[in-house]
């Protein structure tokens, strides 16, 4: 599923961001919160959060629900920095009353009740929800709302009434391809919590590993995963942990494609001779199991049910993605099969393996999961498609009687920008056509961290803060879409969510020491200055860029590992282009922050020179590093042009664009960000240019 | 201890540092090592390390040199971002080859040999050592040698022998006055192998808690700890690791004073009535065990019977500081006692009760640590007496024939600059006088982490990074004492010590983006520009400037809890002024950096003050804030006066000096450091200053 993603151009997603119109906020004052509720109503005064903090339960209470009031008396004392009594209060006149209506589902389901009301006055706040699950959420929600103010730490007086747009919100991470260590998926765990999603999908066998023990099958994981899987009593753990947070968990076993990993210990299940070793490159391979071998679903039918008990969700993911069928071509046995049971293409081969398989998984208790490709005549309607092909297929499959979720659009890995993220609709497109039963279908979205280019070291940074980009578009009212509201508050939930744990802003810098080795403070601010403002290539060109092939064996520990995937300081610096240009270049005190940061830029890379002749791993970003001075160079001759009351000659501005042509090719599979704002401002102060005209 | 030290003079400390020679490194290259070893001898080229890199144990091995070389391979992984094998290589073709002599004492000891022999050759490492005490050690130097280089990660062709100064390196935490969880323990102890501390002197009793389980005694944890304690299974563990890391634990119950907490179960070991409760404040307090009560040595001789078991190391620190002798005065019982038995005063009175507990200490097999109060007449010669008073006194025991550890001038919790708790030495004052057999008594020193102003949150960054130059007091040779060859690579070893899971770095952005909440990041920008050049007041000023009677509830999140206690960026400042005052002010490059620096400082107010109208916690600091921005304006005043070739006015010097007093003193806690930097700048360029001579 990781590869073959086809993503629209920038273009179009531009042309996306402005047809929406942005939402109305202006009644409220400025919000921390994300997602945003589906209605608050704010009032005047706050309540003050001190250290007599205490929390009653009045209603419906359950040890999870005792652990949550615990989980939020600490994050609270970390948010503030105040000692607060992590002893529930036995008396009405708390400050946080909570009453909570009646349990929740043993096992968490789809579609249970998550709605909240929060009222905060100045005297106290009461939190009141039907089940655990709103409880939670109202919790998060109540930390999100408490911040400094004038007089102490405070909460503004609100009435909030919230409930998820969607009952599927997920995050899938891809922990086989490069193994994640519990302590990371924990903390990964903690983030979802923070922003209500409620499905942590689990992506745990692949080519390059089988990650989960299996005591019926032992060669699986002993032989398919380099020592690196998750025991079943950690599994247990986990979901535990997860469920203690309102997040179900569904595990992914790969099938029948993306399984080599499987071979290494059980070559008598798939479609080629073996032996199989597990796979260490990216991509898609030849390996599959054997549709036409009986002895496969005997095998599939004892896993599942051995993992159907490790797992208690009512979904199971049998994967089903990218099978290339070139195994199942070469095999004479399987095309004998084929013919004899009429099914014209490998295509019809998998559906009807994903049948057998389909059969095995409801035999077991469970409903499956499966990726578009599952999708085939004669499944049954339990299925739940998950689409990385688009919101049509979702639609398709939702006028056909399917339930599905999206996942197109909102794939982590490809390094697109929050906005790109937020403007993702599982209800646009083809899907906004559907009638309201159709639309039912539609549950949720997901989002997707392969792992080809993550490790535990750098994988939070990869998934926050635009994770919670996406849980936002999955929660909250579908008008909620203004990117400028989502970058404010993307950027203080993102500090907070260091505090649980998630290391996607320290990791950037530690990884940048490491490059830097001994070097000056002056030579570490300019590699800062540097990184600041580049990102790695986007969509699946770090591939077709790669200086040699990569491998589950090649470290990550170069600039393009250690730089967020979004650059904050190149956002700010184009939105400070766009509005100076819109202003005609008339605004002094614009001028001046541009000349400040373009003068920086121009000056940055004599200072990182000679770090780059020490350190290979700089040395590798030099490039990059006088692109940026040639950008800062060529900024400060556009805005000393408007000084001359003349447009810029037509010769230079040519010359110009010829070097930003040259700077906006990837180098060390990197992007220089604010490219294209400076294209914009040679433009805009040429002969035509939004800047052309003499100053006023 | 930690209330009552008295420091030199600011004067004397600049005048130590000047006496001191610079060490004469010119024939070396830059190296990042601290402490410096006893001797290195460059060669030409560098040892490659990759991915293939392997280690073998040719010698003596146990597993706890398998678990070292373990936890070289993952900090070597860490620090690269290459992955490697972790399973020991079997072929004496390995990159790294070690060769331990024999096994060391099973329960550690002062004084094992702790030296090795570490050559890098460009094919391989030879590590050689007598012990696994000295193996670990040089694992520790050969991590500190790998860097970033033209051609790859790589170590410098060199041959190290190495051995310590002193026996007895120890850092001592006060875990008692606020509770710190093992984790945090943990990674100190990481920190200290990393430096080569081999001492963790465990500060566990005071009149705030008593946080050690006692199993005969149960209500001294129970009643006397609110909770926060740890079981004696922890500490064995605790201690394991320790081991594991060559590293002793020395356990402090402090008596007959700092034992409010004890009280609280035992009020019958009181001098006083009773009844007792925990102490929430910070001072010397009345409550003192009962030296004439024969049930007080009965207890005491079950406790330390108890906890000698469960310490198993040979020293066992029993305190003995600061008793006020209040409760004595006042119990006619004791008064009759001092009568009877010619007891003349209080302080004879501790001398007896001292000489009963260092009885019973002996009778359960250890050795007495203990204050410089419990050297009395009579004790016995095994004593180590710890010096808070200082090097006379010490050198005063080494003469009585009693062994020592300095920790006067090893105060971190003083907040001094890492160079003057350098230019502290243990064989310095009195005790250079001493005769080689006397001075064989000074085994070393420890630093001492008092804690009443740091919590689990922000301990660590009041320890480190300042503690690793104290660790390279006590074991590079003494002649090794260049402040800037240390700043050099402090600053290095600081990141480094980051990646054990020390926090001392980014707990400083976390806590200031508490303060700052919603801020902008400018505003937050503009936060940290001020932070960077703030720190807390120095010595025993907290107490005086607080603004209420601080005690354990109070909360550790304003900005005096958040900044490091020494600032960088303010040392480069001073020295960066220096450098430009030493030219007379001519030199044009140091002259651009300077009006750099004062024109971000004096535009930063203006951006903060909106910040501070909404978070009270940056409000605290904002007349800190304006004297920064005045700071700056005057700097630019000073710059711009020896443009006109002409010296300032006496009145305008006049007047800038008033305004400096004003900005020198505290605010907030506060001391901005760049204020005595700018006034060498006013007075350079006023008449008969440095710069007052036209320029050539």
């Amino acid at each position: 599923m990781a590869q073959n993603v086809r993503s629209p151009g920038l273009g179009l997603l531009v042309f996306c961001i402005l047809l929406y119109p942005a939402m109305t906020t202006a009644q409220q004052p400025a919000s921390n919160l994300m997602p945003l509720p589906e209605s608050a109503q704010y009032g005047t005064g706050s309540l003050a959060v001190d250290s007599s903090l205490s929390v009653v339960f009045t209603g419906y209470t359950e040890p999870r629900l005792e652990r949550a009031a615990q989980r939020f008396l600490r994050q609270l004392a970390h948010q503030t920095g105040l000692p607060l009594s992590l002893k529930p209060s036995k008396t009405a006149k708390a400050t946080l009353v909570i009453q909570t209506d009646h349990a929740g589902k043993e096992i968490q389901e789809v579609g249970e009740d998550e709605s909240y009301i929060l009222d905060v006055s100045t005297a106290s706040a009461r939190l009141r929800a039907s089940t655990p699950l709103g409880t939670m959420h109202g919790l998060q929600t109540l930390l999100q709302l408490v911040d400094v103010s004038p007089g102490g730490f405070a909460a503004p007086v609100v009435t909030i009434q919230d409930r998820p747009r969607f009952p599927w919100r997920g995050l899938m991470i891809d922990s086989a391809r490069h193994f994640l260590p519990l302590d990371v998926i924990r903390r990964n765990i903690d983030g979802m919590e923070a922003v209500k999603m409620n499905v942590f999908h689990w992506h745990l066998s692949e080519n390059q590993g089988f990650r989960v023990e299996s005591k019926k099958f032992p060669k699986l994981h002993e032989l398919g995963s380099d020592a690196l899987y998750y025991t079943q009593d950690e599994i247990r753990d986990l979901i535990a942990y997860a469920r203690d947070r309102g997040i179900r968990v569904v595990p992914e076993f790969d099938m029948p494609g993306h399984s080599t990993a499987w071979f290494v210990g059980h070559p008598e299940l798939a479609s080629g001779k073996g032996p199989y070793e597990i796979e260490r490159r990216w991509g898609i391979f030849e390996p599959a199991m054997d549709p036409t071998n009986e002895r496969v679903y005997k095998f599939l039918d004892e896993l599942i049910g051995e993992m159907a008990k490790v797992f208690p969700d009512h979904y199971f993911h049998i994967g089903g993605d990218e099978v290339n069928g070139r195994e199942w071509d070469a095999n004479p046995k399987i095309q004998a099969f084929m013919k004899v049971h009429g099914l014209k293409n490998n295509e019809a081969l998998q559906a009807y393996f994903s049948g057998r398989v389909q059969k095995l998984v409801t035999k077991h208790g469970k409903a499956v999961v499966g990726w578009d490709e599952v999708l085939v005549a004669g499944v049954p309607r339990d299925v739940v498609i998950q689409s990385w092909r688009g919101q049509a297929s979702l639609a398709r499959a939702a006028k056909q009687g399917y339930r599905g979720i999206l996942s197109n659009g909102y794939y982590l890995d490809l390094g697109w920008p929050a906005a790109r993220h937020y403007a993702v609709d599982p209800m646009s497109g083809d899907a906004a056509n559907l009638s309201a039963e159709e639309k039912q279908r539609i549950l949720g979205g997901e989002s997707c961290m392969w792992a080809e280019y993550v490790n535990p070291e750098n994988v939070d940074s990869r998934i926050w803060p635009r994770n919670a980009a996406i849980a936002e578009r999955l929660w909250s009212p579908q008008e909620v879409r203004d990117p400028a509201s989502m970058y404010a508050r993307l950027d203080f939930v993102s500090a907070r969510l260091e505090w649980l744990g998630l290391t996607h802003r320290t990791v950037s810098r530690h990884m940048l020491q490491r490059l830097a080795g001994s070097a000056s403070p002056a030579e570490f601010a300019a590699l800062r200055t540097l990184a600041d403002v580049i990102e790695p290539v986007k969509d699946y060109t770090r591939e077709q860029t790669a200086p040699a092939e990569p491998t589950s064996a090649t470290p990550m520990n170069r600039v393009v590992d250690a730089v967020p995937l979004e650059s904050d300081a190149g956002r700010r610096f184009v939105e400070m282009v766009d509005q100076f240009v819109a202003s005609a270049c008339h605004d002094p005190a614009s001028e001046a922050r541009l000349r400040s940061q373009l003068t920086i830029w121009r000056d940055n890379d004599s200072i990182l020179q000679p770090l780059a002749q020490r350190s290979f791993l700089v040395k590798e970003v030099a490039a990059n590093s006088q692109d940026l001075s040639a950008l800062g160079t060529m900024g400060l001759a556009a805005l000393d042009s408007i000084a001359t009351g003349q447009p810029a000659p037509d010769s230079w501005k040519a010359q110009q664009l010829a070097i930003l042509e040259q700077i906006k090719k990837p180098k060390a599979q990197l992007l220089l960000i604010p490219a294209p704002a400076v294209q914009k401002l040679v433009e805009g102060v040429a002969a035509g240019g939004a800047c052309s005209i003499a100053k006023p």
